[in-house]
């Protein structure tokens, strides 16, 4: 049906696929650093809503968990760092998808920008020794800024 | 005008629409949690930039507001969840709407999510004793999930 | 080839332009705050990572430096801010370019976004005595709600 058509053109088109790809990678790479923190919070004991700790009991029993621990805390960092560097990465990663790149060269943007940031959550979570988690996270950056700068080029209409 | 054709094409699929629909509606309540902040602020006296509490008049009159809330930070809390778990619905959700879904299994995936959203909000702010919070957060999360997989499948280039 | 020609179709629609053009610049300006980040942690030597201070050598000469600093927490939040705000605007301004707006009114929109955000961003960086940050916030709130009405408008499918 043409309806089916419409809706498969985009998905047929090969650049877009493979930011489909890519891009469901790395929100799914974001989306585990919830189970991540979630599993540092039960196995650290350290929960921030009071009606987490319920279950241990009630009053000071349970009070003591409410606290912050230095694991949580580090997961919960690299995860917003995700959020800061992963949302553009998706956000200008589809205007240049649509702006007519050559499949290898959005490729190469693609998955170095994955590549980084995957490196950038060991780094982050190990910990390595810097610049390990700052060199990650700069090829990360400069790959969506390269995609902006192609965008802008591309598409600009102020 | 085939501009205008163009233009139209995409919201003219049905499960684009219904993408489109329930994106603007969990963006919608993602940014109420701005309102539900500034409210809660405002009627707790409770900010942390100094700028916002000169009305209060000067030194330390002012300076006692400069404070953190229960409520507000109960309420940051949801709003940063919401960042970590609709972002990603909505990226990953529209690749999966131009992946060529049936329309009632695209619908189905999006009301639940829409629905499990709406439910954790509540059972955030009001608080619900848990298990609550956590098993609407899951339900969500795994909507997700299953959306992704959905897009790798159709779509994987890499 | 066709498979190209698809690729620079929704590229050619100028209000698609026009968006591709303010998303890759409202993201770019949120990108910068990470940078603004760094700097103030470098000058002011503030950091949070252990692993970030291992060149001011070890023990506790390092350690001093493990603490927060009014700076370098401002910019965080507005860097939080605009992950709050221009998010919802991306995502909600790519279904609102598809929806098929006027071209004069989309523009408005997005304008008067971009510089409301450019502005908010001094305002918090300065900072600007209030109402200046809460005006510029509220106007871009409103613009995304403004899209977001047209977006449910023409799209609704529940």
């Amino acid at each position: 049906r043409e309806e089916m058509a419409k809706s498969t053109q985009l998905i047929d088109n090969e650049v877009f696929r493979a930011f489909a790809t890519y891009a469901a990678i790395v929100l799914l790479k974001m989306m585990l650093m919830s189970l991540v923190t979630a599993y540092f919070r039960i196995t650290r004991k350290a929960f921030v809503n009071p009606e987490d700790t319920a279950s241990f009991g009630k009053g000071e029993s349970a009070k003591k968990y409410l606290r912050t621990d230095p694991d949580v805390e580090r997961v919960r960092r690299g995860h917003l760092n995700d959020l800061e560097n992963i949302v553009p990465f998706v956000g200008i990663g589809l205007l240049y998808a649509l702006s007519g790149p050559e499949l290898s060269t959005a490729l190469l943007h693609f998955r170095i920008f994955t590549g980084a940031r995957i490196l950038h959550t060991f780094a982050y979570l190990i910990p390595l020794p810097q610049p390990a988690r700052g060199l990650s996270w700069a090829v990360g950056y400069s790959v969506t800024f390269s995609m902006a700068y192609k965008v802008l080029k591309t598409a600009l209409l102020l």
